[in-house]
Parts: structure tokens; C-alpha cells; sequence
């Protein structure tokens, strides 16, 4: 191992997704053979304490506390930002400038305007060897590596049809106080950006085809909500008043048509009462079927409609085989993985493309699309749902 | 039983909607102590020969070619109407004006306008007591019933969405010939109308609210499609030529606004490959979550939110109790019944509301708001899928 | 259909099964093209009243209170017993006599002597042209002949296991009162003969093999049960004591040994809190399984072992096809049937071997079998489980 | 962090046990708060080399090739036993008496002797703070945590019934060589130890209750088998013919009693084609069922029959909710985990319990009691599957 080359990595945010790429960064050269040695160098955030903290449970060997200062370290070769969607253009465009390769968490940002500045810095950093990547983790889960390798040999013949949706429950309760998630400032959008984002790539990924029109209705309905107790991010609102407005969709609900001919609808929204975490898919093809479940993630239905109709089914193939994409570095057949693992083939595949210098996907290029998806379903939402050109 | 009135039945058409309306007619009696003697008098179709070979079959005791000579024969009391929709606001209407009640297949017409004198028709019947009932015969299977109990009772709390698909594949082959039901003379449309409909009235029913505003995008992915060997039905087009139009829809896709505050999306389809007759339909509410499939129609899943989330899940209802709605008549617990047999509990229904003077649903009125529900839908789709009122 | 022949039914029994039976005999002739009209001709109960109010709903056009008077009428050409197990053999072997096809309840007998005498008397009957059936209606389920001509077809490879149960709960509350299938001398044993019959004759039809070996365990969870109200059936029981000795087995374990050299388990019990009617059995072979549910009825699951691991899985094959067994005679694919349709296909299996002279299935030979096999069970039961032959 | 005491561990063997444990004892302190420092000091193999390939990619600070070396080590505080069952007792025992806490994978041993021997030199360690474990590793998935918080409640009333069974398919093929799984010196039983002892342990533990009496049955359906390339580990069989014959079991059937009452059927096979890990348990009581699969570990199905029967019906709990045992370490709900992680809770019980000064569970007196079941079964099936008391 000792001849390989060094790639250090400084991560920016240690919530959610950076407990979640963190466990990525330590578990992938565990069970993969990496083109390079990861090190773990340092974990960036305001405070100081929290964040020594966090490096410490998590495994990263240094604290910083300003993103800047992380950037212009010169023994720090990859960016990997966490933060909300509001911050990630500055950084992302800071990084790649100074050199370094950035993994940025979806939605790639919060306006088509920051996801084309940071898509043009991309371009310019590719052709230093410079690359960056936005972070498309259902990519990486094998049943979906399997699926689109089956729809790209043709297995589901002309595609006719996408149905998806990505259904959640977390604040169907009125009492649930307005996070940063809820304030259009910080988030962008709500359900829309926040897993409709993920729906819309993961389309877009299976068919290798893109949305060139879109129609769009947003709803929220819960209007405002308890204000956190420190009051933090609400704009315009006074924290002593108790509520907020939430400025952003608690519900979406899109149709796409992609280039290719076939009509998607996409369904994302946060009261789903009892679906916690349901992205599901299906994508209708003359010649069979495909249905994935996240909540279920090691699963591809498949229907095969070459089979005679009489015998023929919905085949759950559980995703567990050595043959399975991603899957041979694991556990024999049947014995599951779990969602985290999105993040860990994420890193190998992100690590695979910068050894061999190549462009890592989904690219900041894919992440603008997606971007100009949601703003097309913004715009054709405040005009009645009208079908616009992405 | 001797002492029953008698209820003399005429039947039109007797094609899939003939046979299975007939099994109705006949079982209902066996299994449920209906307030009537059914007599199955007549039936009636065009080709007597095969008229009489079917009503031998499905037990009709005389045969008619003419449904203007049934509607006027004394010794039959109710007429049941299973043709194409261009057929029904005038069979309808004459019947109801000879003083005989109407059962009338789904959907209603096809236009408003035939489903407005229809229910205007229906409407100054029934001051007669003479009622007409439109055949959303999906209300009757059991586990929608409790559904709709469970909803009733308030037991999902306030209702934020539906989210609905009635997916079949019998046409996603292109060779699959130009039958009735793609020709908009005879269909009035495609998937909107004969599975669409379908949906609308049972979320409907369901919530017991009202769709008020809709959109719409309807979508033909096979324009031309080979003409049945006999040329039958081919308005405009030479049979010789070998192929016509396809002037329906293949897919719709459709958001519905209810009047009580919910967003419902559904989506109806004839290309959706491996699923057969899959009418699913899922209700979020603030306090819980139902979902049911056609293809699984014993299964009511429910997901009740007021358990402790801990040990909260969706839980597979085998609605075959005896307590279940219409399920007493039945077999003990676990035995399910067949999707037949919602036309069996549509006999028993509307037999129970006519013996007791009382108006069946769904009425006429139901079935002409289904229909500008459609219509609205229509619309939509020919002005780029934007909102419109009902 | 004039000149067809007409069989004329006398059923004896109008309870659970008899109503069953007599859904049957009504619906096999509306469905199929019978070479026979049926008559249902005469029902046959000791309490005259309530004969003739179950004769009037169920559609039989004569009424006998003594199974003697109706085996001796001209007019009847086939007794239906739907009686308890006590009178099976008795009623079949008179009828046989009188020159009587039979179609007689499962299980056969309450004991191989009586089984041996009544198969006796069909293998002299059939010398007559006069045949007898036992009423293995899971063999007529459509998923179940399709399941079974997929393993003739040497689809599954060499059979290694067979695991099978019949779960149901009906009597785990232990107020349930001691009903006659609860009691010996009526029912002969508990789920032993009641259900896990079922399962021992389903598996030797789908591998058109023979249990030659068999090791049995039987347990009694709740040895004594409250009185019914009539006290009617409690052998040596006082009925003011207010509870009998429960006679029977609760649950029952099996193994057998399949003379192809497969190895099955079984398990029936009425204790299985919340599963109402859950057969299930899967077939393993080297090329494939194959699983069923009976709540489930329509549904075959399929692992085809021949296709690649990486894409294999079990498929959901919904047997609602035109090309499925029995089921072009219904409707269109995925509209799912009930479990009353087993008696309706059995009706069409056993009136076309009549027409065509052959021997109907399962025969009494067939019966005779699973009967030595449910002894060689008891005996090994008392025997500390030892394996015994068949 | 500093403060906490160090906890070196030294691993015996690095194939699929191996690795899963190396997996759990680094994820474990990055997702729980440890009251030790782990410490992954050597690991231990018989070929040098491979074994420091091994450590390099597992992440084990040093390499040793003799155990006797690795327990004389001052610096190491447990050894975790992960070699096959033939070498389980000889390495424990020396362990415990070098005053190194043991973590030892299951079945304890391949026999009763060694198990007791093992379970002695645990009792007398114990007494001096020193702990041995055994891994039933399925005892850890959040679901069964759940599944036995929710018995121990009381919730399913009293016990009736236990349905279990572990099904694999990867010898299936005839072709499969003479792995050492299939040698009885090496593993002591085939399909019965090695994964029919997961039931039977996880059914006790689930219950908190001990099987006193068994009946057993063995069956090998492929009798001889390939000899692996390199002829390693053929007692008494000439790698040159190749051939070797299959000394364990293919597949197990154990019926057993519980001291409370109840009554298990267990069934452990390598044939069941298209299952690849298939552990299903129903625990079935008078007031509730609960029923769990492995294939889908992080879901957990429960019958409350306590809930009125007609919304009743079999709750789909993902048990993926902060108040879930062991998961509030992990993800927002909805997130699953996978297979590995067990192992990683494993670690977190193991190294709490003795940081407590508490015996961790499964101890080896629990191992040994399973060690007796497999015993008794074993006799059982030598004398005709007869009832033995364990």
C-alpha cells in the first residue's frame, strides 16, 4: 500500500451528512482496493468546541473553523462540503480555484445562477486535472448501479414511462419548529430541492436521458411554525413572536418530459404519514419494468416482459450477488447493506475518476441540470403549472 | 321469500362488463338476504344469435335486439346498461323516462353535456321514485369501504394527500389492434376515461369531498395502431389501409385540488408493463396513512400515527372479518373473495336503496362530476396542463 | 346446450362446506362449457326448517332429511357429502352402491379402516363406470395447477424439500367453546386431519410423489374447553359441568420422507395468532422453488435458478393470465378470483371426467393415502415421534 | 476521550468472520460512545504474508502466526476467536486462563465436551473480572432487540409456538467442492451448527426461555463432493481421487420443547434454492405474533390481537426510529442499516459489559446450553428422530 498516493480530505459540516460522508471516507479503503490512501485531514466548523468534538468521534485528525483557511492549506488535496445549499457556491468555486477537488452535497445550490458559476468553475478546473463532483449518493447503491445497467442493454426496451416519488414524514406535525430546512433563505426550496432533487437525478441517471420540459405545482400547508429557541435563521421574524413563516413547499409535484420521449411524473413530499424515507421509482419500458424502494434499498423488482406472460412476474432480485455492482467487496449473498453505503462507493468511484483522472459523475455539469429542473418547476408552479422548457 | 316484490332486470350488452354485471345479478341473491326477488327477464345486443348464446350462458331468460323494445316492456323494472359511454345518456334517459330504474356502467357519458341530461333526468326520476346508479363498483370491495369507515370516523386525522395510479399494460405492444376503446366516437377517451374515472370517484368517495380544480396532461406514446380484421368502428379511415388513428390518450397524468383542502395526483396508464390491473391509491393524513391495491383487494394497509412511533408500521388489514363491511355474507376469516364481487355488493346496494325509496350512490349526479372533473382535465392538457377549475 | 346430459346433485351437509359446494355447482356451468347441465337437485339435513331455508338460499330445488331417502332417488346422479368426518364413510359407500358417482369433503375418513372400505367401494364403482372424488380443492387453485405443471415439466430440477404449513387462530382464545372439530369421535383429530390433510395431499400433488415415512408430533395447548350452549356432542361430558375434555391436537408437526427421496415439513395449527388461513408451502429443487400462500391465492413465486444470480429472484407471478389453468374462463388479466373458486373448478374437473368416463382426482385411492399418512402421524405422535412407513 | 481505559484486541483469523468482526470493532466507537478506547493491536494467521495483507486492509496495527504468541502478549486485553469451531476451545480456554477476556464466534464447539470445558474456564475467569462471550450476533439487529423488549412486556400473552428456519442455497449445486464447512472434524455439523444454531439460540434469547427436550432429523442430499485444488483438509481421503464424502449434514429438522411451554419447529438447510440467508423466526402467543427475516433485517412484523380484529393485521414496523434499540447511534428514520452491523453492536454490549464489570451475554453457559441442543438433536437423529431431553 505504501506506494500509493496520499489524498487528503477536508470536509466542511459535521451534521447529518457529515456524519454520513465521514463513515464513507473511513469505510471505503476497508473494503476496496482505492487508487490512493485517504487521510482523513480536517473537519471545518464555527465552533470550535463542537467541532473538536465531532473530528474526534468521526475520525478526522484537525479542526478548522474558517472554510477559508481549510482551502488554503497546501496539504489538503479534495473539498468535501456539507454545509447547506446556501454556502456551497462560495466554497465549492473558493476550492477548486486554489487547486482542489471538491465532492459538494445536492442540491448543488440554491439558484441556477450559483449552480452556473460553480458548473463554469468545474469546466475550467477539469482542464487543470482539478475535478469536482455533486453528490448523487442513490447513485451508488447496487440494486441502482444494476438497474441502469440493465436499461442500458436494453433489457426494458423503448421507455414509456418514469413514476416516482420521495415520500417523508418529518414534519406532518405542526409543532415541529422551523429548521434551516424550512426557510428558503438557507434551503433554496423545500421537499422540491431537499428530495425531489434526488428523484429528479436518479431519473435522469437511470434513463441516461435528460428532463427538457417540466410542469409544477408547490404546496405548503403548514404555514408557519414554532420558532427554534434560539431563534437562529429566521428571517424577517422577530424570535420573541413565537412562529414563523415557512417559506418553502412542504409538497411538490412535478412532470418532466425527457428527451428521449418518455413522460416522468415525480411526487416529493414531507406528509407522507408512516413513509419515512420512500423514494420509489419505476420505469415502464416496452419490454419490462424496473421498481426500487430505498426504504428496501438491496431490492430491484424486475419485469421481464420477454418472458411468457403465464410465467411471467415481478422478480425481486435481492442485490446481494458477487456480480451485483460495488457488491463483491461485501458479504456473501443475502446478507443486506445499509444506506450508508451509498456515501462509501461514493467515495471509491470519486476517488477511481481523480486517480484516473478522469471526470467523476454525477459532474457539477449533471448537478446545474438538475438545478434548471427545479427552477423550471418553480417558475411554471407560480404560473399555474404551465409546461415550461427546462 | 315468497312474499318479496320481485325486481325484473333487463340488461344491455354483454360483453366483459355484461359477464361480470350478470355474475352480480345472480350471486347477490345467494350470499346476501336481499329485499327483492331478482329476475334476470332479458338481455339485450345487437347480433341475436350471439345475444342468445350469452344470455343462455349467463342465465337471462329472454333476449332482445332492440334496447328501445326492452326499455318498453312492462315486466322489467330496472335496466342495466353495459355498452360503450356513447350509448349511455340515451338508453339512460329513455328508461328512466319509462319509469325504470338505471344501472349505468362507468363512465357516466362522454361529455358533460349527455351527463347533464342524464342527471337531470335522473334527478326528476327520483321524485318519481325511480333511481339511477352509476357502476363505480370499486366502492364496494371491502377494504375500501373500511377505508372510507376508518376516514370517516376521522381516524387519519385532517387529509393533506392522495396519491393514486390506475396502471395497466394491455396496449403497450404497438400491434395491439384498434379496438373500441381507443377511438374517441366511442370512448369519449382512452386511459382517462376507463381507468381515470375510475380513481377520481374513489378518492372522491373516499374523503367524501369533491375535486374543484384540476390539471391535466394526457399522452398517446402509439399514434397508429393495425384496424381490426371486420374494419369495425374506423371513423375516417379505409379498412384497406391497414392502420387508423389512435384519438385517445395512453397515459394521464392529473393533479386534483379538493374542496376540503387536500392535493390529490393520479395517474392512469394502459403502458405501465407487468402491471396488470393495478389501481393503487394511498390517503395521508396528519394522523395516519391508508393504502390499497386492486390486484391485492382483500389487503387494506393502514399506518396509524398515534401509536408510538417505536412500534409503528403499516399494517396488512386481511379485511375478511366478519365485522368487515359487506364480509359477513361471506367465509370465515381469511377465505378473500374475487374482484367480482364488487359487482355483487353494487346488486345488493342499489337493490337495498331502491326497496327502501332511497337514492343509491354513486347517483348520476357523482357520475356527472366525475365527468367534468374529466372534462376539466381535457382542458387542461389542450391549454398546457394548467389549473382550472371544475 | 339441449342436448347435453343433465346431472342431477343431491348435497348432503349446509354448513361452512355446503354453502361452499353449492357455490360450485351454480357458478361452474355460468363459467365454463360444462359437457353436462347440472341440477341441484336436493339438499339433504336433519332439522327439516332449517334445510329448507338453506335450500331456498342457496338454489337446491329439493329437500331430504335422511341421506338414505336421497341416495335412493331415481333422479339423482351424484351425492355431494359436506358432512362431518364420522359419516363420510357410510353415505359414500351407499351411494356408490345405488349406482352414485360421489364427491365426498376431506379428509376421507376418520380412520384408514373406514378410508380402506370407501376406496374399496370406488375402485368397484369405477368398474361400473361410477367414480368418486375427494374434495382437495387447493388443487384446483390456479396458481397451484400452473405450480404443478411447472414441476412435471422438470422446471425446479431435482425436488430436495418440501416446507409447508397451514396456520390459522381461531380457537387461541381458550373461551372458544368445544365445537365438533374439536372433539374426536365427530372430527376423528384436530388440525392433523382438519388442515395439515391439506398440506400433505397439496404437496404429494405438486410433486406427484408419495409420503412412504413419516415422524409426528401433536400437542393440545388448551385441554379443555367451555360447553356449546346445547351441549350437543360431548362424549362423556356432563353439559351442566360447563367445560369437556378438548380430544383432538391443537397443533401438528410432521416430517416425511417422499419415496423421489425429497424430504418434507409440515405444520398445522390453529394457534397461529393473526395468520386466519395462511397455507403456504415452497418446493426447493436444484433448478428452482417455487412458494405459495393461500391467503395469497392468486400470487405463484418463482426462483428460476437457470437465470444468472445477479439478476435472479423470486418472481411474483400474478396467475390471472389467459394461458393460466382455469382461468381463461374468467377475467381479464390481473382481476384476481376468490377462494370459492377452488369448489368452482373442482366442479368442472370432476362433471368433465365423469362425461369422459375417467377417473376424477384426488381419488379415494388418493384420500386412502394421506389418511395412512396422517395414522402412521398419530401413531409416531405416541410413539415419542419416531419415524415410522407409511 | 483521553481519560478512557484502553481496550486491546487481538483477532484469531481473517476470512468472512474475520472481517465482519474487524468491521465492528472500528465502526463501533465512531458511532457509540465507548467507555473504552479500542484498541485493534494484532492479528493473527497461520501464513505470514497473507495474514499482513490482511491487517493491512482490516486495519490491525500488527501481525502475529502463532495464538499461543498473540495471548502471551502483555499488551492485549481480549482475544476474538474467529477460526473454525475445531480450535474454538483450545484457544479460549488458554485465553481466559492468561487472563484475556474472550469474544469467541459460534457454535461455541464442536462438542459438548469442549463446550463444557469452555464454559468451566469462563465461570472461573469470571470470578476474576476476566468475561467470555459468544457471538450471536443476530441477537444485536434493532428489530430483535425490539422484538424481545416487546415479549418481555408481556405483549404476545402467553407462548405457544416458535415457527424458525435458516435457509441458504450455496451448496445446492452438486458441484460445490468439499469447503472445510463440510467436514465434520473441522466444523462438527454441517447446516445444523452453523447456522441451525442462530435459531436455536436466537428463539431462547427471544423467548428467555430454554428448549429441555428435542427430536431431530439429518439429512445429507449430496453424499460426496469435489476435492478443493489444494486437497486441504480431507481426513482420511487421497486428493487425487477426486472425490471426498460429505461428512455433515445438507440440511436439519429439530422440534423443541421449551421449558415454558412452547413448542419450536426449527429447520436449517443449504438447499433451499433462491434463499440466500433466509433467517425467518414467528413467535406466535396468545395475544400477539411477531415475525422477522434476516433477508430483511431491519424490519420487524407484529399482530396485536388486541386490536380489534377488524383492523387487525400484521404491522410492518421498520425499526429504524431513534427509540429503537442501538439505533438512535445511527440514522433519521428510514435509513437502514445492513447485516454488519450486528457485529458492530456486538462490540458496543461486549465492551460495556465489561467496562461494567458485568458478564456480557451470550455467555458461555448460554453457548453451552445451545451446544446441547445440536447434541441432543444428534442423538435424536441417530435413534429415529425420538423425543430426548436435552
Amino acid at each position: 500500500m505504501s506506494d500509493k498516493p496520499r489524498l487528503n480530505v477536508g470536509m466542511v459540516g459535521y451534521a447529518f451528512m457529515g456524519k454520513a460522508h465521514s463513515q464513507g471516507w473511513w469505510t471505503a479503503p476497508r473494503f476496496f482496493d482505492l487508487p490512493a490512501r485517504i487521510g482523513m485531514a480536517a473537519l471545518c466548523g464555527r465552533n470550535a468546541e463542537r467541532t473538536s468534538q465531532a473530528a474526534a468521534q468521526l475520525g478526522w485528525a484537525s479542526v478548522e473553523t474558517d472554510w477559508r483557511a481549510m482551502v488554503a492549506r497546501d496539504d489538503i488535496d479534495l473539498i468535501d462540503i456539507c454545509t447547506p445549499g446556501d454556502s456551497h457556491a462560495e466554497i465549492a468555486i473558493a476550492a477548486l480555484r486554489a487547486g482542489k477537488h471538491v465532492l459538494c452535497e445536492k442540491p448543488l445550490a440554491n439558484s441556477v445562477a450559483e449552480a452556473e458559476a460553480m458548473a463554469a468553475a468545474a469546466a475550467e478546473a477539469a482542464e487543470r486535472g482539478v475535478f469536482a463532483m455533486v453528490g448523487f449518493t442513490n447513485r451508488r447503491v447496487p440494486a441502482i448501479a444494476l438497474a441502469r445497467k440493465l436499461i442500458a442493454e436494453g433489457r426494458l426496451g423503448t421507455i414509456r414511462q418514469v413514476r416516482a416519488a420521495y415520500q417523508q414524514d418529518w414534519i406532518v406535525d405542526p409543532q415541529v419548529p422551523l429548521a434551516w430546512r424550512l426557510q428558503k433563505d438557507k434551503a433554496g426550496s423545500g421537499a422540491l430541492g431537499d428530495i425531489g432533487a434526488h428523484i429528479a437525478d436518479l431519473a435522469q441517471f437511470l434513463l441516461d436521458d435528460r428532463i427538457v420540459a417540466a410542469s409544477g405545482t408547490l404546496e405548503t400547508f403548514v404555514k408557519s411554525r414554532p420558532v427554534q429557541a434560539d431563534g437562529s435563521g429566521l428571517a424577517g421574524a422577530q424570535a420573541g413572536e413565537g412562529f414563523g413563516d415557512v417559506t418553502v413547499d412542504d409538497a411538490a409535484w412535478v412532470l418532466g418530459r425527457f428527451a428521449g420521449g418518455a413522460v416522468g411524473s415525480f411526487e416529493a413530499t414531507r406528509f407522507a404519514t408512516g413513509r419515512k424515507n420512500a423514494l420509489t421509482i419505476e420505469v415502464n419500458g416496452a419490454d419490462g419494468t424496473l421498481f426500487w424502494n430505498l426504504e428496501d434499498l438491496n431490492v430491484l423488482n424486475y419485469y421481464d416482459n420477454r418472458i411468457p406472460a403465464v410465467e411471467a412476474g415481478f422478480r425481486r432480485i435481492l442485490a446481494t450477488e458477487p456480480e451485483t455492482p460495488y457488491y463483491s467487496a461485501w458479504w456473501p449473498a443475502g446478507h443486506i447493506i445499509g444506506w450508508e453505503h451509498g456515501f462509501t462507493h461514493q467515495v471509491h468511484d470519486l476517488v477511481t475518476a481523480i486517480a484516473a483522472g478522469e471526470q467523476p459523475r454525477a459532474s457539477f455539469a449533471d448537478g446545474l441540470h438538475v438545478q434548471r429542473v427545479l427552477d423550471a418547476v418553480e417558475r411554471s408552479a407560480a404560473d399555474r403549472g404551465i409546461w415550461l422548457d427546462v
